[in-house]
């Protein structure tokens, strides 16, 4: 592992922005995105991005650097499309959730759907951002053309691998914040494994002949695929399938974007998101919501461990500890992000981080 | 198995409504929702439940027979707070989903949330009768103080099993039809199991020290729990458990309905629900949306078979294959539901399903 202040870590984020051609108002807000799974130990889709699909693209214009907003489609009140006009998902979700918290506040709930954006980072940022504004946030986003997942009993990939986010606003010190991909894991943990050369756990991925591997290298070479979550048939593949069409129908479908099932070349361009925010103030009380809230999860919190389990914990509760030590304590990054992170540094004649350890 | 004419069930199941206290019109929309599990092979979620649930509850007033409609506690127009009135959950269900469609048509979403509900039965009823509609429908309950699964790494049972169902309107013969609880499966699947003398798969139950269980008895016993969707830690199952508890909060805390983390004896009255609407028409368009959605299932459904799989299915496909099945040959239900059914006629001095196999 690699340490560096946090704040070390944004500012090379928001330079390297700015040198791949965004404002610096852009390169601040997208680096709230971006370092956010980072701070919170998700360093699959964090910066390790910045290096392997934002600058580039940015600087070859496949994402472009241009300034908001996104383009109105249409705008019903409590829904709203908008076209992302091919600009940084970290930047076009940002404002669709903040566009859906809006709207949930005058309407008691609003759904935004995006179509023409591109890779958006952690799912769980905006949804923490609709929680931290006092909404239920929800986000999902297809992975556009990108075909990832067989489905179950398929051969031929077809789906993104679609993650679901979900945040609560709470008093507590540790929000309600779910961010998972429906497969049992997404394909970037595969490939952090395999860079770092350690074997998997069995479950990740499957053999077509329905046998697991625990070599991450299976998936890259196509002789094995991420497994729905759910893992077999039998115990509920089709759910962890069937959420992650789900996803492809109202993250890709509704707005209009690009679908894992087209098979087309765009491969991730076009990425479709959906947004969702719900506003407590409009049901129950926005005080009864988070008080019934604040219990429920406290007494999880507080719930007996089994046996060889240290503690129970909801999600968002380890997420919140990392946040709070990488705050004290600096950033950790794995070496080989770290390595990505300096290559880019001398790629963009930046300084490289200065790594404290 | 037992077979009757479809008729025969759903006219058996109306007189029984009746029976107990319910209105004519009532009984025919209660049985409507009833006889949509049993018609598609969900046979834990049909008409044993009128003998385990529904019929006892309502002679006994534990769920009241009165008419409806539910009480409107909050009306934001594409939001609205509802109170069952600790009515029949498949009245309160159907009656908030057709709410939800409706304001959605004028918003282009809606989100209803409802308390002080029942048990509902089969959240793809209230999903797929919003897609029957015209638009994307999401049905989500909680299971009222209900306390069925520990979190994980608890001993404790602190949730109900959280179903999440979601329908999508499609031009083709099988609509998009996800149900499934956020446990690897429901609890009344391992009951009837159990029922039926039959082996469980690996992966349903897990004994508090971590090992599976193949024996149905041990969840009844309390010497096994059910398993999250996803299995075990390192397989997702924080994402099964994170998604049960979304459906806790949204379905629960957010109508100020009963918890299950809350302990009380309440067990399950006061249920709340979870409705969501989105028209298709509000955002790329009701066409564009079906043509997208029906040519993403076309492609999965034309998928090449994995060796050792007769074909891909979406979710909802088996589905409307056995409710063909059903409406040409009849409805097939186990034995042990059948000698259920006799013996709630038997009680209610009803005449008995005349079984034709």
């Amino acid at each position: 592992m690699r340490t560096c202040p946090v704040s070390a870590l944004c500012d090379f984020a928001v330079s390297a922005f700015v040198v791949c051609g965004l404002d610096a108002e852009d390169a601040l807000k997208a680096t709230e995105a971006l370092c956010f799974a980072d701070l919170r130990g998700n360093t699959t889709h964090g910066t390790f991005n910045l290096t392997t699909i934002y600058a580039p693209r940015l600087i070859d214009r496949r994402i472009s650097a241009q300034q908001g907003p996104s383009s109105v489609v249409v705008d019903g009140g409590a829904s709203v499309l908008l076209d992302g006009r091919n600009r940084l998902g970290l930047l076009v979700g940002t404002e669709a959730i903040d566009l859906a918290v809006d709207r949930a506040r005058a309407h008691g709930v609003a759904a935004v759907a995006v179509r023409n954006s591109t890779h958006f980072g952690a799912a769980g940022f905006y949804a923490a951002r609709a929680a931290a504004a006092g909404t239920i946030g929800i986000a999902l986003t297809n992975c556009g053309a990108q075909a990832i997942v067989p489905p179950p009993g398929g051969i031929e990939r077809m789906l993104g691998t679609n993650p679901i986010a979900a945040a609560a606003p709470t008093k507590g010190d540790a929000p309600f914040i779910l961010d998972g991909s429906t497969t049992a894991v997404a394909a970037g943990k595969v490939r952090a494994a395999q860079r770092s050369g350690r074997s998997i756990p069995e479950g990740w991925l499957r053999r077509l002949d329905g046998t697991a591997t625990t070599d991450p290298a299976a998936y890259e070479d196509g002789t094995a695929e991420l497994a729905w979550l759910g893992g077999k048939i039998e115990t509920g593949a089709a759910k962890g399938f069937g959420l992650g069409l789900l996803v492809e129908l109202l993250a890709g479908a509704l707005p209009g974007a690009a679908l894992g099932t087209s098979a087309d070349e765009r491969a991730d361009h076009d990425v479709g998101h959906f947004f969702l925010a719900i506003n407590p103030a409009a049901f129950s009380g926005a005080a009864a919501f988070t008080t019934a809230a604040d219990t429920a999860l406290a007494r999880i919190a507080a719930a007996s461990p089994a046996p060889g389990a240290d503690r129970v914990r909801y999600p968002g509760m380890i997420e919140a500890e990392r946040f709070e030590h990488a705050l004290a304590h600096g950033a950790e990054l794995s070496a080989d992000v770290a390595t990505a992170l300096d290559e880019l540094a001398a790629q963009l004649d930046l300084a490289p981080i200065a790594w404290t350890e």
